[in-house]
């Protein structure tokens, strides 16, 4: 397949991600009337049927990484030529902030914001760095066919069991920090996150190697 | 197989899924007690359960539409013929009024009804423009055997990022109209909704389109 | 297979889902401080799972009926011998009334009790009605090997768009008479409820051979 | 496959398991409110979300079993060699373990620490038991390829038809011993609760058999 249509996938799909994520995030904080594990709960639910729906799309197209940490790992194992992943790369980034723009559209809010939600300390970059370790080790191992599923579902539960509502990905972080509202992310927070993603998305390749090779592993 | 069945099938189906979506917001308004996030996220299950169903069980027969946008992308596409595209539509619209009318009767409601909730502005439209182009995307690209799934899917995932709660469908706008109850919309609220549906489902066409051919797409 | 195992799959299989049915509910009755919408959203996601797995479970051996509505069926198109129909018929209404009292002994109740939950008038009448239709038309019309999910996901649906949550099978109203809890039904209630599912299973089986035939169905 | 790698699965994926379980529930528990209805409905969708991926992700490895009862029934059958079994438990333990500390990290909780959290009484331990028959029954009947989504979904049903949200795995009460938190149990409580699930464990067992030999089984 040509290189613009993959971009054009992976610009559209991420845009389309972060439009589920902000505009369930929005519509959720406005009905549960402050009760946030309700809020959390909506947003779950759309972000997982949103994400399943669009690996299906856009992935017989572009792979649908809609995330630099994937792509990268993809371009490191030769499954993505190295020449692709700067503009995947940048296709997500713009994707990502023409999504959050699309769901302020759509809830009549300004569009240029910023996120004053600060997110940092030692246990979400620890969640951060565990929930990229864990998409990118559901990427590598998942069954054919089963890998749309797999990540919704593993997402839907990072949204739970990681203290950071698991970001999990670069272009998340940087559609986030332009959506003041509640899946958003203070810029200044930003390096903190994407730092501990590609800690956690290198760590899944060591493991995902260890779980591979017949050579020794140490246990845990 | 015979038009006669086909219409059937999409009139059944058309007002099963209508008695899904405004029998199980009546239920849910009732029990929630002014939580409009609770009552929103039953509604949401019920109807992507009850979807999934529908499209799995009518699609052998008629291809389970259930809506005009989808129909006339069909008939464009030539996968409809474009003399039964009248018929569908006209089933469509009939079974849906009718579904407004089995769920009142459900739940002890006067049959003949209005609704009065004003549903319009600029987000709302473009919600719907956006629910409609990502639900005729899902329809046209989804792999073999997995559209059930998927619609269902996505259709849960736009109750809640969409600012409008995704109607995204012409014959769930009429049978809505028909019940004044949480799932209903004002008649005056009606055109605007199916215009912003229909942009959207040609817009759908259109990147099909482009993420199928080699020539050059405009990034976003 | 003998019809002793299939026996004892029929009674164990019902046995298991009215401990679910009734379990779930205590459980959720007893969490919720009073939110009715939230009990049911979870007494909803343990009827859904559990249905799902005891389908795939016992359906290989016996069917999965766990309904004597759908038994009659079975036997009515002759894919079960007319021989076995009152004994399945017996095996389920024993196994709904152990399944109570499992509930029951798993959550510190007295094990014999009976259900003072009025359920009756025309509209939970026409919902039963409604709520049967539909699970009989699935039934007869799934795709191999979606049986399971479809049920699954057609009853979570329909216990939000039935006015009467769905019971839609007679050994669950057996049952959940023996329940004075968040499931039950008021025995005086049994006969109206019974009466309205076996009207919308026989009219499953007219609206089925009317998709199924070539001659000319009446539309809607 | 090696021993090693399967004890690297063994014990990765309880302590993935673990964390989930536990962190889902300390975030469930600090944004509900108070409300426990929500806050295990969170508790219960991320479980089945991380379980489905985890049993993808290492049962072509290890065969998923993150449970000793599992593994006893496995070696039991000869499905898994008897050598194995103790390494295969005590992997599981350690990753148990693990997994409730990298919770407690991520959540900025002090690492080590033990449940005041007293779970007893006959009515806990007779859902113990039905809760671990049931798992036991489910993964002994699944069908090729189901056992992931049966598993999960079983699971997601027990949280709430068993009256002590369905632990039904030594290892989990070994983890969720070390945590005092939403899904913690008391070190006085465990024992109760680990024989309960050998009893349910074997007698899935019987039962299994019972539903595949010739011989006349007792209905019930």
């Amino acid at each position: 397949m040509s290189l613009q249509r993959r971009l054009l996938a992976e610009g559209l799909g991420t845009a389309l991600l972060l439009a589920v994520v902000i505009g369930s995030g929005v519509m959720a904080e406005r009905l549960s009337g402050g009760n946030i594990a309700l809020a959390l709960l909506a947003n779950t639910l759309a972000t997982v049927g949103g994400l399943y729906v669009l690996i299906e799309v856009f992935g017989p197209i572009s792979g649908a990484h809609f995330n630099p940490a994937v792509s990268a790992v993809m371009a490191w194992r030769g499954e993505l030529a190295v020449a692709a992943l700067l503009p995947y790369v940048a296709a997500q980034l713009v994707g990502a902030m023409l999504g959050a723009w699309l769901a302020h559209a759509m809830f009549d809010m300004s569009l240029l914001q910023f996120s004053a939600k600060l997110r940092s300390g030692t246990g979400q970059w620890i969640a951060e760095g565990v929930a990229t370790f864990g998409l990118l080790l559901v990427i590598l191992r998942a069954p054919a066919g089963r890998a749309s599923a797999m990540v919704a579902a593993y997402i839907g539960a990072a949204y739970w069991f990681t203290a950071s509502t698991s970001f999990a990905n670069p272009a998340a972080v940087f559609g986030r920090m332009f959506s003041d509202s509640f899946a958003g992310i203070a810029p200044a927070s930003a390096p903190g996150f994407v730092a501990a993603e590609l800690v956690g998305a290198a760590l899944a390749v060591v493991v995902d190697r260890l779980l591979s090779q017949a050579k020794a592993p140490r246990a845990a």
